[in-house]
Order: structure tokens, then sequence, then C-alpha cells
């Protein structure tokens, strides 16, 4: 396999972007990580695109083609490929362009990832986000999503004395760390008590435990290691790139206080890349809920299996913490416009290698990883990032 | 790159199985193939599922977890990636399972491909395909997926003199190909006139002129070609996999009267493959509209631009003609699940370089290629196939 490095990343605010459409997303987050990797559009050999449910939110699939049209890159004819795993669709997209660099069929490649979710009504988004879980056996039977992260939460709570403050905690910390970038949907700090009284939506999550609806686009610009200086002083090498799948319905599993996809995409990431949790300086997890992040540190390795929520209360995951977990802020606080969220960090983390991550820079990282989740774990895909050589 | 062949393939019939769930067909396909290859499910390292539009069909999105899930292969945790490029979401999975193994990445791969089109209402259907084409510039304003057909029809009768009789003979052709495939969906022979006298859809496509709505779900085993031999006597070789994009709106095209991505995909088809046009013994094209064979034909290299549709009343693309064009029935006669179609076209090709395709067999067929469109051809991709070595 060829070894394939990041050479550009860009992405647009996340928030409610009334101005501006699904294509329009995604050109802007694309120009922007040509720009930054110095590469001109005719240069490029191949998009990927990681989007869960344009044909619902937009009533437009097929949408690999519209991004590289509205892209102008019709002209070249390039293929451009829609990928989707519900919330993991980003770095789905990450994986499959990683993949057609490494086989040696593309050089010059982009990776995007879009959603546009506030053209609907609040009660549709839940719907079409609950389409990532198993409609025959759950949401048919008006399970939500957050309804199914909230049994996990329940019983990671019973089996391990995990903490209403714990689940704050993280809140907190994210919303700490978002208020740091410029890009995130909530740049302003919480306090504990602030999601304590927060509206329940299914106990014990309240409404800041959740993630945010959010329309936003992300991209990145991949080559060969090889051809990346002719680009970049500081290529970002992608070392690891591991997915796993699990039942799609939470019933069907042995335990749901762990993400057993997460468990097995771990085990494969580090072998790949020949390192150990503990080498990681800095990670983006999923984190559509409180509950979500506790559960990816202890399943990524990082703490032992009950004790993510005491370690997110003691500060173990902040800046300054034993490893930092979601400088952008996470979905939590960065925001979560579904098929962009995966590649959106990488692009944090490609900011944290190149040591360009400003006020939320973790000092001297050298090795950086990303956990994004589908469904309720059904789908898992880690990436394992390293300065390139 | 390393070389890739398919080793099985299994497929359900295509029609309207109400009988059968999405999650059953994918089943029911996957495991034909495994059997047809001999290879046992624990030996799977990754699955690849072509499906255009569930969430809207099924309101399930994330269907390749789903599709592993149900195999019984979330007990091994296998990654499985879903991809959608409308129409050519078949084939992009096709794509996508060869660059997996070309890379490396995996050695057992199954790709399936399946749609679930008969549980909402005609209307909804066709406001469902029509996602393919352009929301913003061409569905919202009226046109349909038959209208937009309608316009490219038109005009290359203009301009060519392509005629009602030309385009009958294609629907004749293929009903008479499907009547020899015992899971076509349609193994009834048309005559011209039945063509001619069946209901407008949009003039001057007709009734007769369209491929059908379809439930159906398609699956091929694939492996390194080094590794073939393990498991078949009679390994077939993916010599080429090429993809092009184009305009999603008609009106941005240079010419309506020819798909310049299928032109493109073609050019770096034959290329990689190393052949010409007059080399391909047998082609699947994509006859979602009998116009849309004929300027596949054309566009393919296969017959002069204009000349298609006279190449095919004179029965030149038949079973006995210059070119086997369709000789599972294609998407008119075969039937057209969306997500399913570019794995089917895979399966009738392996079907006939094997020599097994009974009576539709064609003669000592060594090369064969599948070309399969997306939306009005903003996405087509090429497989060309050869008898592994």
């Amino acid at each position: 396999m060829r070894r394939v490095a990041i050479i550009g990343t860009g992405m647009t605010e996340f928030g409610e972007l009334w101005d501006l459409s699904f294509r329009d997303m995604g050109i802007l987050a694309g120009f922007e990580a040509l720009h930054d990797a110095n590469v001109t559009s005719e240069k490029i050999d191949a998009m990927f695109v990681g989007n869960m449910s344009a044909g619902r939110f937009i009533d437009q699939e097929h949408v690999g083609a519209l991004i590289a049209d509205y892209a102008g890159l019709a002209k070249t004819h390039i293929p451009s490929t829609r990928v989707e795993a519900g919330g993991a669709s980003g770095s789905l997209a990450i994986r499959q362009g990683f993949l057609s660099i490494a086989s040696g069929m593309h050089d010059i490649v982009v990776v995007g990832g879009a959603e546009k979710m506030t053209d609907v009504g609040d009660d549709e988004v839940m719907n079409i986000q609950s389409a990532a879980a198993d409609q025959e056996w759950e949401t048919v039977f008006g399970a939500t999503y957050p309804s199914l992260f909230a049994l996990m939460a329940h019983r990671h709570m019973h089996e391990y004395g995990t903490t209403r403050e714990m689940m704050s905690s993280v809140a907190v910390k994210n919303h700490k760390h978002g208020s740091l970038n410029p890009k995130a949907q909530f740049k302003r700090e919480i306090r504990p008590e602030d999601v304590e009284r927060s509206p329940p939506v299914s106990l014990p999550i309240r409404t800041l435990d959740c993630a945010p609806i959010s329309d936003g686009a992300a991209a990145v610009v991949m080559c060969p290691l090889d051809m990346a200086k002719n680009f970049t002083d500081r290529p970002i090498e992608i070392i690891a790139s591991a997915q796993a799948s699990d039942t799609l319905a939470l019933n069907q599993r042995k335990s749901i206080t762990e993400m057993a996809a997460t468990r097995v995409a771990a085990k494969r990431a580090y072998e790949m890349a020949k390192i150990q949790p503990k080498d990681v300086d800095v990670a983006e997890v999923h984190d559509n809920f409180t509950i979500t992040e506790i559960m990816a540190i202890e399943d990524l390795g990082f703490f032992e299996k009950g004790h993510g929520g005491r370690a997110s209360l003691e500060g173990k995951t902040g800046l300054q913490g034993e490893i930092a977990v979601n400088t952008s802020g996470g979905l939590k606080s960065r925001g979560d416009p579904i098929g962009a969220t995966g590649v959106a960090q990488i692009v944090e983390l490609v900011q944290q290698l190149r040591g360009k991550a400003d006020k939320r820079q973790v000092p001297d990282a050298k090795i950086g990883l990303a956990q994004n989740v589908g469904g309720t774990g059904a789908t898992v895909i880690i990436h394992v990032l390293g300065v390139g050589r």
C-alpha cells in the first residue's frame, strides 16, 4: 500500500447557515482546502463525499456528482463518490479516499463531508437522524436516537457508578474548547449547572448533553506521501485507517455500556499504526451525547472501562490533561452536520499536528486519533494521523 | 495495484417481491454468492453495499451495517460501506470493493447492491428516482427522470434521424433476452407494436420504453486474482474500473445526445484494460429507457455516433449480432432495483465469461463490459471483465 498524506484542510463555520445552500457549503470548504494545499482544481483526480441523508434533508441524492459539478470539476469529469454510514459518513469518505490513493488508482483526492440539516423541521430532523438506527426493531416502535443513547447512559451509571456530574463535565469541557475555535457552532462556555438545568430530552440525557443540529461542510486534500513535499513542508500522514461494524440494533449486543466496534476498530488501528493508546497526544471522539465520549475514551483504551466518567470530571481529557480530547469542541460544541463531522475531526487533528491550533494547541502534538460513530455504534471508523516523514 | 477477481455471484429474482424485505433480499443474494464462491462467511474481510435511497424507500439509512448485521457478520465486526451515485450505486460498490482489494487493505470482499422500491406509492417512486437529477435546477420545476430522458430522445431523433421503430427494437430485443433469464422481472417477449401502443409517459418515451420499478438484490464475492484459484477454476478478472462525472443538470452540457461521462469513462477503461471497443464480446449497458441504450452503444464506441438506433433495428446488438448487448434483459426486462442494477450487470457478465449463461450464452465470450449510469449521466461507471489467468 502506498503511504497517504493530508496536505490541505478547509471547513465552513458550523451552525445554522441560513445563507448557504448544501452546494455552497461544499464548495466553500473544498476551495479552502485546495487553497491550503496549494493545489489547483485541474490537478484533482477524484473526490469522495460523506453525507448521511441529503435525500431527505434537501430532496437530493447523487451528491457526489453534485459537489464535483459545483466545484467546476465536471469539465475534467473526475470520479466523485458519495458514501454513507450514518454519523460515520465523513470518516468513511476519508477512508475511501485513503484506499483510492493507497491502491495507486488516484494521486490527488479531495474528501469532503457535508450536511444541510436546518431546512426541515425539528421533528423531521429527529426522524432522519434515527434512520441510522434499526428501523424495523427500534425506530418503528418509537425509539429515537437520544432515547437509545439514554439506555446506554442509564446502564453505564448502573454498572460503573457514572454520575450526572461526570456527564456534565464532558459538556463543560467541550464548550470550553469550542470557545477557542472560531469555526465552532457554540463559542461560549457553559457551567455544570447549565447542563443539569437544561430541559430533559430522554433522561438521563438533557438538552446540553446533546450535540446540536447543524449545517456545515469540511474538506481535506490528500495525496501520496512521497508527493506531498511538493505541496507542503509539513504533510500529515494517515498512519492507520480502521473500520468495524456491529449489530444495527442495540438489543442484539452483549453489552450496551461499550461499543464493541470501537474496541475492534481501535485494535486494528493501533496495530496498523504500531502504537499504543498512551502514544496518542490528541483525540477527536464522537460525542453526539456526553455519554458517548465517556464510552469512547474507555473503549479506545485511554482509560479503564468504567473510569471514563471520573477521568472526565477530573480534567484528564482537557487541554492540560493526560490526553486532550475534542480540542475542536467536539460534536457537542463545534457542531454536528452529520456527514461533515468525521471530516471536521480530521481537519482539527491536522491543525493540531501542524502546530497551528492556536489557543487550543496541544503542545508538541505528534499523534492524533479520530473516532467517528454511525448509529449507536453499528459503524465505527478510526483514523490515526502522524507527522509525515 | 493488486489484480482482482470475482469468484462468486448471486442474485434474487427481480420484480415486485412482496414477500421479501430489504434485508431478506440482501441476505439471499449474498449467501448465494458465498455459496457459489465456496467461501464461508467468517472468511469475509469487508463488505460494500450499493443503494440509492433506502432512506426514502424504507426509512432506513446505514444499510451497509444493516446488511452486514443480518448476514451474521456483526460477530466478526467487518467493515461495511454503503455507497451511492443514483442509478450507478451498484457499480460504485463494485469499484470500491475493487479498490479495497487492489490497495492490499482487504482480501475477501462481498459487494452487494439492493433496492426495495415497491413499498411506496408510484408518485413517490418517481420523486425518489428524480432525486438523482438536479433538485434546484430540474426537479423543483417539475422535470422528472423520464421527462429529462425524453429531451435527450427528441434531440437524438432530430440530430440523427433516430426513429420510434429503432427505439422499439431495443425494448423488443431486451425482452427477448429477458425471456431467457430465469431471474428477469419480465420473462415474456413483446412486439414493436406493443411498445408503440403503450401509454405515453413523456413523449417520445412510452411505458414500454421504460425500465420497470423493481425490488431486488445482487451480490458478488471478490478476492485477489492470485488467491482466486483456491476457490474456483475459472476466476473472472476485473481488468478495468473507470468512473467519470458530468454536470448534474442536463442544461449545463454541451450535448444531450451523448453522455460525455460515458465517453470519458470508456476511454479510461479501454486504456486500463488495453483493449478496443471491438474486443468486447458482451456488454451490459444502462437501458433505463430505450434511448439510453442507443446512446450508450454509440458513446462506448461500439457504433458510430448517430448509428446506434439503426444498429439496434438491424439486430446488431442481439445474441447473434455483432456485439451482444444486455443479454440479461437489461434494466428494461431483467428489472432495475436501482442499487442492485450495477451489481446485476456484473453478475450477468460473470455468467457469460464462465460460459454458464445457458440459453442466452454468447459463444466463446472472453471480454465483457458493463456501463452503469447515475442520474442523466452525471455519473458513469464502466467495468471490463476478462477470464482470469
